[in-house]
C-alpha cells in the first residue's frame, strides 16, 4: 500500500493510512429512507430519469453530505446503466425492481454488442462534475459500477431472481457464451470507471452483490479474474486510482480475492468473521463495512451494540466504517444521527 | 472423535473413520425429482398429509435407496413438525411453501406453549421403525430437525421470507422473548431427536438453513448455542449419538461452530473454501458435501468437473459425499446416476 498525501481521510485509509477515528458513510446513502430524496425522486419521472438528469442526480448525491457530513459521497446511479450503454433494453417497474430483455441461450449472446455508447452516459458524468465542484476538499467522490458477474446475472435473467440461477446455469452449461457477456462487461467498465474518474472521482467501488452465491472455481472464474481484470485495466491508464471490491457473501473466500484482483480495499458484509478478515484481509488492504442494516433499522442498545463490535473489530487497522449492504428505505433518521455520533465519538 | 465398530460407511465417516469410496446420499433425495415420489405425493392429499402417513412417509423414503443404493436414508419429514407439536397452525400451500400464524410480538410469544404434544409426532416415529425394519443393515437411516434459529424464523414471519428479516428485527428489538422461542425449540428437539433415536434413527442432522444470515454476535447466541445445548442434551440421554449440524453459508464461522456445539460432522454448502474447511474443520470433524445442486442439473462435463472437484477437495479426510444443498425438482435422473458412479469409482 503506497503512502498518498491527501486531505482526504477516505482516501488515506483506502493508502492504507489508518485514522484514529474511521471515515464513514454508507452504501445507498442517497435514497428512500430520506424525504428530501423522495421528494426529488417523485418530480424526476422513472427511476432511470433520476440517475441521467445532472441536476437531480447531483442533488440527491449531496443530500446525505449535507445532512449527515459523511467522509465519501457516492454518485448517484445505478450497475444497469452499463448493459444500457452496450444497447440492451433496461427499465425499473415501480415496486418490481429492474426488467431487461433477457440474454438467456448462445444465440441472442452472439449478438451483444462489445463497445458501448458512452454518449448515452453523459449525464453521469455531468453529475460527478457537478458534486466535485460543490464538494468539500475533505469530502471524497466515489463513482461506481457492478462486477461484470452480477450485471451479467440481470442480463441472463432479464430482472433480479433470488438464487441468480439463470447465469450460474448458463454459465455451467455454455461457459464460453458467458464468457462473452463477460468480456462485453469488462471492457465497458474499464472505460467506465476512467471516464468517472475524469469526471472527478476520488475512489471507485466495484459492486459484485451476487458474488456469494458461486463456488470456489466459478467464483474464481466468473467473479475475481473479471474483476482482476477490471483492476489492471484501470490502473494501466491511471496507476493511482483507487479501488474498493465488495464480492458480497465471498466469505473465506476474501483473501483469495485480495490476492487476485489487487483491489486497495474491501467492502464485507455484515456475516463476515472478524478474525479471519484482521489476520488476512486488513493486513493487506482497507476494510470498509459492514454494519448489519437491520441493527441501524432497530436502532437504541441493540444499534450501540453493533456500532461497537465494527468498531472492536476493525478499526485498530485501516478501516471506513460502513453498512455490510444498502440502507434500508424504512431506517429511522435518528438511527443513522445515533450511528454517525458513536461512530466520531470513537478514539481508537 | 472415537472409533466405533459398525457395518454402516456412513456412520463410520461420522465416527472419524475416513472411508476410500467416500459413503454418498443428496438432502431432499426423497423429492419431486423422482416420478416414483410424485405418484405417491399425488395420492397422499396435503404435504403433511405425506408426513404422516407413516405407510407413504416410509415408501418416500426408501425410494431413492432402492433406485441409487445410498449409504444413508434420511426419514422424510418436515422441520416444521416441531412447531406443529408445540400447537403452532402449520399449512403448506401448493406451490407457496408454508404457512404458519405470525408469532412476530412479545405478547404472542408469551402465549407459546413450552411442552410439545409429541402423539401428533407418533406417525414419524411410526414411519422411522417401519423404514429401519426394511433397509439394509449397511445402510444408515437420519433422523433431523431444523435448528432452533431457522424454525423460528418461520414462526415469526408465518412463511418462508427471503432475508429473514422478521426474526432478524424481533431477535434484536426483543431478545428475551425471542429467547422463549428458542428455549421452547431447543427441549422440544432434544426429545424429538431422542425418540428418533428410539424409533431407528441412526443419526441425526441438524438443518440451519439461514445461519448464513448472521452477524457473528448474533451466530453466536442463536445458531451456535441453541445447536450445543441440543447436541449436550441428546448426548446426556445417548453417549454415543452421532449428529451432524447444517448451518448452510456459516462460511468462515463454520471452525467456532464445530468448536462450539460439538457437532461429529458438519454439512457444507457449495460455496465453501476449501482449504479453511480441511485444515480448521475436517482436522476436528467429519465433513459431508458440497456439489452445487446446479451443477447437477447441468450434468455433462460440468458435473464431472464439479463432482471431481469436491473429491479433491475433501475426499482425503472423513468425507460423506452430499450436495450442497436439496437436489432440485427439475434435475435429470441420469444425472443423479452420474454423479453415484462417478463418486462410487474414486479410489481415494
Amino acid at each position: 500500500m503506497n503512502q498518498t498525501v491527501t486531505n482526504k481521510p477516505f482516501i488515506a485509509v483506502l493508502s492504507g493510512q489508518r485514522q484514529a477515528v474511521p471515515p464513514i458513510w454508507m452504501m445507498r446513502q442517497a435514497g428512500r429512507y430520506l424525504p428530501e430524496y423522495r421528494e426529488v425522486r417523485a418530480k424526476a419521472g422513472g427511476f432511470l430519469d433520476l440517475c441521467f438528469s445532472p441536476e437531480l442526480a447531483a442533488e440527491v448525491t449531496l443530500q446525505p453530505i449535507r445532512r449527515f457530513g459523511f467522509d465519501a459521497a457516492i454518485i448517484f446511479s445505478d450497475i444497469l446503466v452499463v448493459p444500457y450503454a452496450l444497447g440492451r433494453s433496461v427499465r425499473f417497474e415501480v415496486g418490481e425492481g429492474p426488467r431487461l430483455e433477457p440474454l438467456d441461450t448462445p444465440e441472442k449472446i452472439s449478438a451483444l454488442a462489445t463497445e458501448a455508447d458512452f454518449s448515452k452516459l453523459e449525464p453521469v458524468f455531468e453529475a460527478l462534475r457537478r458534486v466535485r465542484g460543490v464538494l468539500a476538499p475533505s469530502t471524497a467522490l466515489i463513482g461506481f459500477c457492478g462486477a461484470p458477474w452480477t450485471v451479467a446475472t440481470y442480463m441472463v435473467a432479464g430482472q433480479g431472481t433470488p438464487d441468480q440461477a439463470p447465469a450460474r446455469l448458463l454459465a455451467y452449461r455454455h461457459p464460453e457464451a458467458f464468457s462473452k457477456i463477460i468480456d462485453a462487461l469488462v471492457g465497458t467498465s474499464i472505460a467506465y470507471l476512467l471516464k468517472q474518474l475524469d469526471a472527478g472521482a476520488d475512489a471507485l467501488q466495484i459492486f459484485d452483490t451476487w458474488a456469494g452465491v458461486l463456488s470456489p472455481r466459478e467464483f474464481a472464474r466468473w467473479s475475481m479474474e473479471p474483476t482482476r481484470r477490471i483492476v489492471e485495466g484501470v490502473r494501466s491508464a491511471r496507476s493511482d486510482a483507487k479501488i474498493i471490491g465488495f464480492p458480497r457473501g465471498a466469505g473465506a473466500l476474501l483473501p483469495s480475492y485480495v490476492a487476485a484482483t489487487g483491489v486497495d480495499a474491501v467492502s464485507i458484509d455484515w456475516t463476515a468473521e472478524p478474525k479471519l478478515i484482521r489476520e488476512q484481509v486488513q493486513s493487506k488492504v482497507a476494510v470498509q463495512g459492514n454494519l448489519d442494516p437491520l441493527a441501524l433499522i432497530t436502532g437504541g442498545a441493540a444499534l450501540d451494540q453493533a456500532v461497537d463490535d465494527v468498531l472492536a473489530s476493525y478499526a485498530q487497522g485501516p478501516h471506513i466504517f460502513n453498512l455490510g449492504h444498502g440502507i434500508l428505505p424504512e431506517t429511522p433518521i435518528a438511527h443513522v444521527e445515533q450511528m454517525v455520533a458513536r461512530v466520531r465519538a470513537y478514539r481508537g
